[in-house]
């Protein structure tokens, strides 16, 4: 039998999700999960997720499938009993035995977190946050409305992974504030939202890098013309943003 | 000239508060702060708490005081440059020379962060709250009325510290539900904030476990009359809860 799972994990701990075939290999998510699905059942269970999602980065509902031999469990409370705490399964049903947690995926919404006083990061959101200045959220809205729909993102690609093709749709990108009532005192979280029909290596932490300096004023929104015009990652003048702000946040289906 | 700082941090990797004397001793929050100062000074400065912290409490709200020679300093940028990110200074001036963190508070607030599924903590928040199973609010609330005002806590006071009376004051005790935005699927945060003229020694600790126990239906409020009576801790049936559900949120002073 075939499980869709959906997890939620704290990345800090791990070398990104997926599984390094090598001597010594670091924590993954993808090995921590196969790991417990061995635990439960005593055979090697191969994960296949959504995405692969880099060292350090976050996830609020990565969804992975895999097959099991069929049991009437409560895979959900079975996987938890025996995964580590910072990671942990939000649901894990049955599903159809074609159903695949990449191929299937119709949309991705990832978030990432700005914080705006670079010398006062909240203890508890150190590794959940990109310090920064102050942003200017306005100016950076302004660019929200250039990236929807499809562009060619080869600009805001890092190198490493080999695609077919650039261009990727972007279906709903937003910009919210999150205060924290715990730290009164503090400037709100700024929290990008971005859901697209798929994303380059690093494009969702090239592209907060991108509205960071929008958010700075070091760049204008104006400057993604070029930049995407150019179809080059040199064309882009800011950072990729740090994994700690990134969270897969939701992978889309079309049945649900 | 005297320092008055409020202090935010995550208690996870310290052994407390209070410096522990003796070889190789453990890493406490007052120890980092003495070691900034050192830094900054290049002389010891004994740093002073409103409270003790116990292993493993976190603060949103901790205040200290110190004497440091006259600087023209913005103290809380200083000290944030050199303290670890899980120790950030929310406020450091200068103030009265006579005046002190512990003596001159008239009052502490303190939370207490209940999560209603344990087999499924959020990962980003799996230091900060107590694992616990769905809890009956209205039952807890119905004790929050008979906490209020002077009473005996003796039976809520873990032994180790000697006190002159264990006769103390609460303010005021709500409990809350905090709703996650991004665990959408989960059961709210129950968050007890609770302020007092003092607390003994885990006090609250004590009390979060006798209201879960109320919560969980194995203890009913009428209980807390015959447990204040008893004045012994051996007629608390309830345990401890851990402390990583437990923030000092506030000292308050008679001035501000």
């Amino acid at each position: 039998m075939r499980i869709k799972a959906t997890f939620a994990y704290d990345g800090a701990g791990y070398s990104g999700w997926q599984i390094q075939e090598k001597p010594n290999p670091p924590a993954t998510i993808q090995g921590a999960v196969e790991s417990a699905l061995f635990t439960l059942l005593n055979t090697k269970i191969r994960v296949f997720g959504a995405g692969r999602t880099d060292a350090g980065v976050h996830a609020l509902g990565q969804v992975a499938h895999f097959d099991v031999p069929a049991r009437e469990w409560d895979w959900r409370a079975r996987l938890n009993a025996v995964l580590p705490a910072d990671i942990r399964v939000l649901e894990a049903i049955p599903c159809a035995a074609g159903f695949h947690a990449r191929k299937d995926a119709t949309s991705k919404t990832y978030s990432y977190q700005f914080w705006q006083e670079p010398s006062f990061v909240a203890p508890t959101m150190r590794n959940y946050v990109w310090p920064c200045n102050p942003l200017d959220l306005a100016a950076m809205r302004k660019c929200l409305i250039a990236l929807h729909g499809e562009h060619d993102f080869a600009s805001f690609q890092n190198s490493g992974t080999h695609v077919d093709s650039t261009r990727r749709i972007i279906y709903d990108v937003t910009l919210n504030q999150v205060h924290l009532p715990e730290y009164p005192a503090c400037r709100p979280i700024v929290r990008l939202e971005i859901t697209g029909n798929g994303f380059l290596k690093q494009m969702v932490r090239n592209l907060a890098g991108f509205l960071a300096a929008i958010g700075k004023r070091k760049l204008v929104w104006q400057d993604l013309g070029h930049i995407l015009q150019a179809k080059n990652r040199a064309a882009l003048p800011s950072a990729t943003a740090p994994a700690k702000g990134l969270f897969l946040t939701k992978v889309n289906y079309a049945n649900k």
